[in-house]
């Protein structure tokens, strides 16, 4: 409208043609309106022809169902796509407890994991008390690599093939943050001994030093379990929302008493074990 | 335009006059949105004088960028509004730091637990055998009930006014997913012991129904607590996702170990312990 009168119509520059196939699923419609800023955009049949339009405010109803599902399973249950007010009872308890089920499987194992490694326990029952204190700190770090991973998906901002560089900059995350809480903790256990406020008996450094490289070792593993975790159930073509933080939490649980116990075995073995 | 030619403008029905203010924060411009299907909205200054429109791509970006910080929240880290690939590392590694710095800080707590139960620890190495299982299951219940609380408030699906019925439902799932979980505990415990696979001992009955109780009590802790911290952060006027799930878990972990071996004492205390 604003060009010249002698312009002619194939001259003109205008914002490239988006449009979404009615076959389409959801999620890259979305994106689309996203990433064009459009109001509305036209729908059209594999061959090209037009069939309609959809409109953005459609879109917006869509985008939110989708994120709620996404927290849904960030959080550990199954997707509900009922308001929390009137979703039935049952319903709500069965999206929960499948969930909430399979997590308690998995954490079964820690019991196993715990049977090998009780005389270990019987001998120094010290280490007992720092077993929720590590396997939490791997638990909340992969959670919050997990996070971040899943979200950036979810704005399509990382992609599979970024799984690489992905893995490099968590690595040396996990590291440094592993290599913090574990100063924090051997401060801890130095301290309150030193304190007289509890006594972790003569071998005190020994147990401090433990309870640091665990630390450092888990956080960096649930760190790189939670970063990985979400581009594995996309490369299998699940939704990488399922890799949740108590999933994460799970795994690593069972993998942190592991490597804990393996630390203590190789500081302590020649003296308290 | 497509009325009798007679009819007034006052008699014509229309939609209701829905006007943003333009101090509104974002999230009630999002919200109005939402609710009313527009494509642009009038903003209006205090007095009711326009100011100016809004149009709904404005508030999906909006939407997008509110939506990323509540699931980074709920993930357990500071909310980051840059792309993860353009975030800077040490920014990244910052947010990430100081919420799992607080955690940790309250995992520490764990530790002071443990050593109040070290005797019974001592006496029977077996009630260490089912910590990580049992803390994480209260855990995991918290985390659900947190996620789905704070995506129902964040829809507006929820209020404050709401804790009362909200909280009746959440002990009530508790209960009934507690009491699912603590009936798989116990049939691991005696099946394993029957089928020699590990020897918990004479008393195999009592650890099993300690942990069974335990489970029942620690998940209905869990989603209690879960369900309400939202409620009780918002009620402070701070963000309901601050409860994020490696929070909740935190809570229930400590709260956990004095559930698991407050029944312990109650139920081996004449024979075991």
């Amino acid at each position: 409208m604003r060009a010249e009168p002698e312009a002619r119509i194939g001259d003109l520059e205008d914002r490239p043609v988006v449009t979404v196939l009615a076959t389409d699923d959801r999620e890259p419609m979305a994106e689309a309106f996203r990433k064009y800023d459009r109001i509305a955009l036209p729908v059209v049949a594999e061959g090209g022809r037009m069939l309609g339009i959809v409109t953005i405010d459609d879109v917006l109803d869509v985008i939110q169902s989708e994120t709620t599902e996404d927290i849904h399973r960030i959080g550990g249950l199954e997707a509900i796509d009922t308001p929390y007010d009137t979703t039935p009872f049952l319903t709500l308890l069965k999206k929960r407890g499948t969930w909430l089920s399979v997590l308690f499987l998995g954490e079964l194992l820690t019991a196993t994991a715990m049977g090998r490694f009780e005389h270990e326990i019987e001998r120094a029952v010290v280490l007992a008390m720092f077993i929720p204190l590590i396997i939490s700190s791997g638990g909340n770090s992969g959670s919050q690599a997990a996070t971040l991973i899943i979200r950036a998906m979810a704005l399509s901002e990382i992609t599979l093939a970024d799984w690489w560089r992905v893995m490099r900059r968590e690595i040396a995350s996990g590291l440094t943050l592993g290599a913090w809480l574990g100063t924090i903790g051997l401060a801890r256990v130095v301290l309150w001994q030193r304190l007289g406020w509890v006594d972790y008996g003569h071998h005190a450094w020994l147990v401090a030093i433990t309870v640091c490289l665990s630390l450092i070792g888990v956080v960096t593993f649930g760190t790189l379990a939670g970063s990985m975790l979400p581009f594995l159930l996309r490369r299998v073509g699940l939704d990488p929302a399922t890799s949740s933080a108590p999933f994460v939490a799970t795994l690593v649980d069972v993998t942190g008493l592991v490597i804990y116990f393996g630390i203590a075995a190789a500081v302590l073995g020649g003296t308290v074990l």
